[in-house]
């Protein structure tokens, strides 16, 4: 990796080029995921149908289509561990908003609010299950046996979350571990599966798997930075959701080590306590992003975000891997 | 099937048998639960051990191991194969106590009012994948492929259990299909993958799932009215537990039919409306007694495990198959 001062202006990225490569792909893949989601139990499809058609980006089952196709793969096995990867992704969203009381979720009313948490929970299996069956279906042991791991290092993570939540003293190594747990695996998976999908030789399943981790790195440092405006002076429509639900990710962590001498009382007052005002958040925006912590953040990204351009070096030089190359700059870039 | 008045009359059967000769594979099998559910997430590991510790009779895994032997397999991946079906069993009780807010699960206070809802969904979901894990290691696509498919039914059954949950009206089919759903599955899967890890012949793995299916089916039924005391005198531990969560089992659902043109409001009262004092509990069960409605559940309990047996005529005789046969008798006379 460069030395910060001698970095080139990153590009602003996109994930459009990816979008468009593999519009044919993911349109196979949303049928597979509208087929596959049904049931004679009328809640399941509703409930399922309420989230998956609020869409989101789709980004993971898009690294699975992406990696296959950028290493000569692609077709009805990769389409399936796409459809797979997006199942596990969207079980862990329903169990996540029950785990934590959300309230919204893709702008939408959390589904729980809707149909009760039981009825999520038990959703949640059921995506989960079809997850694998829909995987057994690839003949693949070696792509289940990604995604499983996966699974588990997934509710891992949420737990280790949840038992350090409001949790002032969380060091930054272990919250890096519960972002890489939590988001940045399943990132890996689906683009290792992907690799795995294609035939590739190790290296580049290898070269897959840390694009994948590192870029959800990306994504989620970025996604904590926005929650306090990012690097622009306007506010995203879901800023302050993090502070307000008292969670403590980077940027707080990094502004309550660096300010605590004097601010302990609020810290502790806003996080611990949540006994908190709009003034308050913006308050906290301030001191994060006086004391450094909101740049600290995003030059992290930014280094996650190199790493996994880098780990591309392998993957043969094409219109798939300058996309991929292209989102990992986006994962930065849509921080201003 | 005979007609009823000429059946033999049935022997008590047992479990014992079972548990003996499947003493060693067993505790491999233990062996494995205790090392698959480790995790350096300390809540993980104490969760999923206050739960599996308390024991249970192990049934499911204990399935996946006759069907094994009696088929000429067993060993490793047979051992394997009962634990992920443990650990599946072991998800589904953690989910469903959130879901029905029990309070008790085998006599101990339910893993989610000490570690609360949260961890409890949380560590079912990393018991799940580490099943399919678990699967994984065993390199058979068709076992992954049965208990993927279980897993998904046995949550449709507890979505439409949810969905029907204090309903009066449920239609006796509907129930049914309930019980094959969220219990009878597991038990038809577990025994399938069995015979499957044995390399059977099709008819003894078809065998085998129809065994496993009627034996949930008989056993879920007996618990259903051992929750009224069963055919003894004497009520046991756990009874009126169905009766006070408001649950419409068989035992219950046939009494209402028989009995609704005089005793409608009490009905709705004690189950829709969950307004109950014990003495209500004395008069449902005198209720259902009168009925005929126990009587009627244990003799299909009784035609289910008859149904079992006869399902085992085409697997060799031996220790096993006579060890499975007293475990279908043993479902319906541990009523009495």
């Amino acid at each position: 990796m460069e030395a910060v001062d001698v970095k080139a202006p990153r590009t602003a990225g996109d994930v459009e080029a990816l979008v468009r490569l593999a519009a044919g792909d993911m349109a196979s893949v949303d049928r597979l995921i509208a087929e596959r989601m049904q049931s004679d139990v009328p809640v399941i499809p509703a409930l399922a149908e309420h989230l998956i058609a609020a869409g989101g980006k789709r980004l993971r089952p898009l690294l699975t289509i992406a990696a296959a196709r950028a290493l000569d793969g692609g077709g009805g096995n990769a389409q399936k561990l796409a459809a797979a990867v997006e199942f596990i992704h969207t079980a862990t969203l329903l169990h996540d908003d029950v785990v934590d009381g959300s309230e919204m979720r893709r702008s939408k009313v959390a589904a729980h609010l809707i149909w009760g948490a039981p009825s999520s929970v038990l959703v949640g299996d059921f995506l989960f299950a079809r997850a694998f069956e829909l995987m057994v279906e690839t003949d693949s042991l070696r792509a289940l046996h990604i995604l499983a791991r996966a699974s588990a290092v997934i509710s891992e993570g949420e737990v280790l979350q949840l038992t350090r939540s409001r949790d002032l003293e969380l060091e930054q190594s272990v919250y890096l571990e519960i972002v890489r747990a939590k988001t940045a695996e399943l990132f890996a998976a689906a683009a290792e599966s992907g690799a795995v999908s294609a035939g590739a030789a190790e290296a580049e399943i290898t070269a897959m798997r840390a694009y994948g981790l590192n870029l959800g790195l990306a994504f989620q440092l970025v996604d904590d930075a926005l929650d306090y405006g990012g690097s622009s002076e306007a506010l995203g429509k879901n800023a302050g959701d993090d502070f307000r639900e008292g969670k403590v990710t980077l940027p707080l962590l990094l502004a309550v080590a660096r300010t605590r001498g004097r601010e302990e009382a609020f810290w502790r007052r806003v996080i611990v306590d949540r006994n908190q005002t709009d003034a308050d958040f913006r308050r906290a925006r301030e001191m994060i992003v006086g004391a450094g912590a909101l740049q600290a953040t995003l030059d992290l990204a930014g280094d996650y975000a190199d790493a996994a351009k880098d780990a591309l070096a392998v993957v043969p030089d094409g219109d798939w891997r300058r996309a991929l190359e292209a989102l990992a700059d986006f994962a930065v870039s849509r921080s201003t």
